[in-house]
């Protein structure tokens, strides 16, 4: 596949637990990209959203069909960088292998670590997702699967001690620093 | 899914039997396109094709998986769009319906027609489907399935009396007539 000609395409993939906040973040980053004349896409993968409905209604939420997703949201995420786009991708990720893959493939790409300790996630619970491990035996990372999380993130918010817009200028100021955004 | 903020996307969608000469025609107005500086990604699904198995590993030839193909084309390409992009989709393409669902969600579209008699694709069978057609019973739109062309396309060539170089340039004057590129 031929490299972003314009040289302006990146990925902000936003990696953390189940309810850690990724979702809330991501649509507040998109928004403030867009505002600034910047051409953001939002790639959100979970269950009920359209992206996993229309991109991978054959990918399940088991741990390797988790991986498939990964893969699958880096190729697309890629193509949106190859026309100048900016990819904003919540995502849990559980694991690294898949991860640094698509990191390598697309080079132009913004680790942020969403921190929130599994017990506030759990109270949260935005989805029922930690219910329904308990009830069902739902698969869920850090719980009955491993969650490994980023080891060297470009980017690492509390959002038990920050507020998403709090995130969100760390983001962007880290962006410019990175020499993503102009400053 | 927000719609394109920069009003620049567009989607030219390349239809045509099997070796009509839609790839290399597509391959051609990427790269026009891209020495334009606008920013032209190829999605091409044919079989083999990195898209088609990375993107769509899950779907087969048959009558119904091309029908699945054009939609989650159609999804992609919105991204592209959304994010100020031009896709370029070289698809067989055989059955409108889901064609005009895509036409529809993405709205600045530009349908090209590469007419080719079936003789001549069949002479040409550049990837031995017509063959297999025969041997092995491969579905095929035009031979052992429906291919149904365009009705209204916005720019229609024909690969047996123009060479792809002319067909591109009909394609770009056409684009610019209808005020998707500035002349």
């Amino acid at each position: 596949m031929a490299q972003d000609k314009s040289g302006k395409g990146f990925v902000i993939w936003i990696i953390g637990l189940a309810s850690a906040g990724k979702s809330t973040l991501a649509r507040l980053v998109e928004q403030r990209l867009l505002n600034g004349g910047h051409p953001a896409v939002l790639l959100e993968p979970s269950s009920g959203e359209e992206l996993k409905r229309r991109l991978m209604p054959d990918l399940g939420f088991d741990r390797d069909g988790k991986i498939q997703i990964t893969r699958r949201l880096g190729y697309v995420a890629r193509l949106i960088t190859q026309c100048g786009g900016v990819a904003v991708v919540p995502w849990i990720t559980p694991e690294r292998e898949p991860l640094e893959e698509v990191r390598r493939e697309i080079g132009r790409f913004v680790e942020v670590y969403v921190r929130c300790p599994l017990d506030i996630c759990k109270e949260r619970d935005h989805r029922g997702i930690y219910v329904r491990a308990e009830t069902e035996g739902h698969p869920v990372p850090g719980v009955t699967e491993p969650f490994e999380p980023p080891v060297n993130p470009e980017v690492a918010v509390d959002s038990t001690r920050q507020t998403p817009e709090e995130e969100v200028s760390v983001i962007m100021e880290r962006l410019k620093a990175l020499g993503y955004l102009d400053s």
